[in-house]
């Protein structure tokens, strides 16, 4: 763990956990969610709004950043965090996760991923090494090694190449940050020499940041061990599953789960990437993660539908506010919400409207109401586990249903 | 006036006047400009954003808003204010532009105005009475009389039907208004029997609602005197000038505007419809004009366009942010701005990084930000007025460039 960071868990019940993640850009308490900022910006939700819904770190993606603004700026900048005015915690992807959505445009080779800019066909060679010095420059508070990611449903050979090439890239990612870190170690230590009768607010803050291993192997239990096994050997500072989330059936994903989140440390955060609708969440909560990204309550949003929970219960509802029915349903989304859509009182029927009208404010309102909905999933789950009714809490998650 | 409503012409300047006009909604301090909220939404500001930027009028649009969400989904939702959740006050427009601007879809008749919707084809007819009717329902503070509008740059012979037309639907607007009025004032009688016994608090607010008529004519100044002498005849609560911004010259505008707002009433608001840029604001207001309204502030915004106070002097500079030159310049739009965009921060990097990016919160932070923009240079404005300095302030005004 570095320095500035901390991991405690504060309770369990069964698998799930409630922990409390110490970070220099502030608390996480987990299980959290983590709302995407791919380029730099959550889609349609001022950071201050963000805050509000009670995120506590932010995602965003090292390949699309890398593109546009590009690093200069981003440096010029003070980072990410400073650039999209964010003051708590960033994670930044490394970029892996763009071979795979971006797969024509992309080619793997040993040293690393070339990808042919979707922006300006421009190449861009994003190795280990330029992935932890971008992460560097961007201020992440955690940053990702680079991994190859491929279909979780992929043949095994092509699960087991993405596995042997992740932890090859993982070792290189993790040579680099720590001779980085050791630069950064001699400056402080070069400060402290020539600031030694400056009083010390004067002197900047270069606190290490933490960097996350990923795990690999698709829906394969071995390879799955296997690539834990490598990873956890390496050192990381906390661990990611990879590769779900992308065509693999709920079941299959939460039976694997089961068995590889175990194999995970207890002692550090575990953070299952790119997962996921909000029953999802709660399912691998019971498998013991803890740290959640997901680009579906912005992208839902834009597309007319909310997440709710139904009767203020935690039993969940999902509206699709484009459906006639709400035409003149003049009641809010949900009475209890304290979203800026639901709190100032929106109707259903003025939410109906302008979705059909085509107004951004539809994707602003119900894009805010769905990422405080996520977080207050997230708040009810920690609850759950802290007061020993978890099972109970997923159940009534399970219940959902299509209103 | 009617009932809860005043007019005070509190400083005069040259032609330039500085008043507050008392509604039952709150406060319109003048000059005045009022974003455009056509289909009931300010499009991409939140009304809490449009509050803090002192917005204290907001426009919506009566056509927009009789095919969606028609009448009756208002009517059962207490009107338009507080569908949209807008406590300040409402202006509405007729409709009588829509005739000009979907000038294929309109057929003008001597009885109304027939639409063929542009949502889904199916016919409106739009009369005097009906404009009145819907303009109650939408709970609209100020409400304007139907008329036909026409380019101010069309031959005299269609300028003066537009006028002729205009007159006769401004005595039957009135004619409906005042017998709505009477329906009302016999509700609140009948209701002041009932409530005799009861404490004030219980009793129901029906208080009286302001009609302004519109001048038309073109840039005729003979059909605008014409225009003007029929529609004082019948007694508005206040007046408006229409059918500029459709096609002329800026200075041909001001200087009819110069001969023209002096024909309006003293001592009743004066509201040029549809202008403009922050220049044509102010000159108009050098004529003695009180209230605006344009859509430029939020369309600029989303084309990347923010108008901005040069070195915080009321010098205008209009910045392009998709302008390559801002890429990775770290300073906010303006320094001294209160706005969200400027007050937290975002440099004029990372705008230019959003708008290339196709992120919506480009729009929304430039749109909050301009919208902050337009109601400064209102401030500035009536401050000038009361200081007796408005030329000067005018002059430094007309050094706009763009930056």
């Amino acid at each position: 763990m570095p320095q500035d960071f901390a991991f405690k868990v504060d309770a369990c019940d069964g698998s799930a956990r409630a922990c409390t993640y110490t970070t220099p850009h502030g608390l996480i308490r987990t299980p959290c969610f983590m709302p995407v900022g791919t380029q730099g910006c959550v889609k349609g939700v001022f950071p201050q709004t963000l805050a509000e819904s009670g995120a506590s770190v932010v995602l965003a993606n090292t390949y699309h950043l890398l593109l546009r603004p590009r690093l200069e700026v981003l440096e010029k900048s003070g980072g990410v965090r400073a650039f999209m005015r964010w003051q708590r915690a960033l994670l930044t992807d490394s970029g892996g996760f763009q071979a795979l959505s971006l797969k024509n445009l992309v080619k793997v080779e040993e040293g690393g991923i070339v990808f042919r800019s979707h922006i300006d066909g421009t190449k861009l060679h994003l190795t280990p090494e330029l992935a932890m010095r971008a992460q560097r420059v961007f201020d992440s508070t955690i940053a990702m090694a680079l991994d190859e990611c491929v279909p979780s449903t992929s043949p095994v050979s092509r699960l087991r190449a993405a596995v042997d090439r992740s932890a090859l890239w993982a070792e290189r990612s993790i040579a680099c940050w720590r001779k980085e870190e050791e630069k950064v170690a001699e400056n402080e230590r070069a400060l402290d020499e020539h600031t030694l009768d400056k009083p010390t607010l004067d002197k900047p803050t270069l606190d290490k940041r933490a960097l996350f291993g990923i795990v690999q192997g698709g829906l394969d239990l071995s390879l799955r061990r296997l690539s834990a096994e490598r990873t956890l050997a390496l050192g990381f500072d906390g661990y990611a599953l990879g590769g779900f989330a992308v065509g693999e059936h709920p079941q299959e994903r939460n039976a694997l789960l089961e068995q590889v989140a175990p194999l995970l440390p207890q002692d550090q955060p575990r953070y299952l990437m790119g997962v996921g609708k909000p029953r999802d969440l709660v399912e691998a909560v019971a498998c013991g993660i803890d740290l959640f990204d997901c680009v579906l309550p912005t992208r839902s949003g834009r597309t007319g539908q909310a997440f709710c929970f139904q009767d203020d219960l935690p039993r969940l509802a999902t509206r699709n506010l484009r459906n006639a029915r709400y035409k003149d349903d003049t009641q809010p989304l949900e009475r209890t919400c304290p979203c800026p859509c639901c709190a100032q009182g929106f109707s259903r029927a003025y939410l109906h409207h302008l979705v059909k009208a085509g107004e951004m404010l539809a994707s602003m309102l119900l894009s805010a109401h769905n990422l405080f909905f996520y977080q207050r999933l997230m708040t009810h789950a920690r609850t759950a586990v802290k007061e020993q009714r978890f099972a109970a809490f997923l159940n009534s998650v399970r219940e959902e249903h299509d209103d």
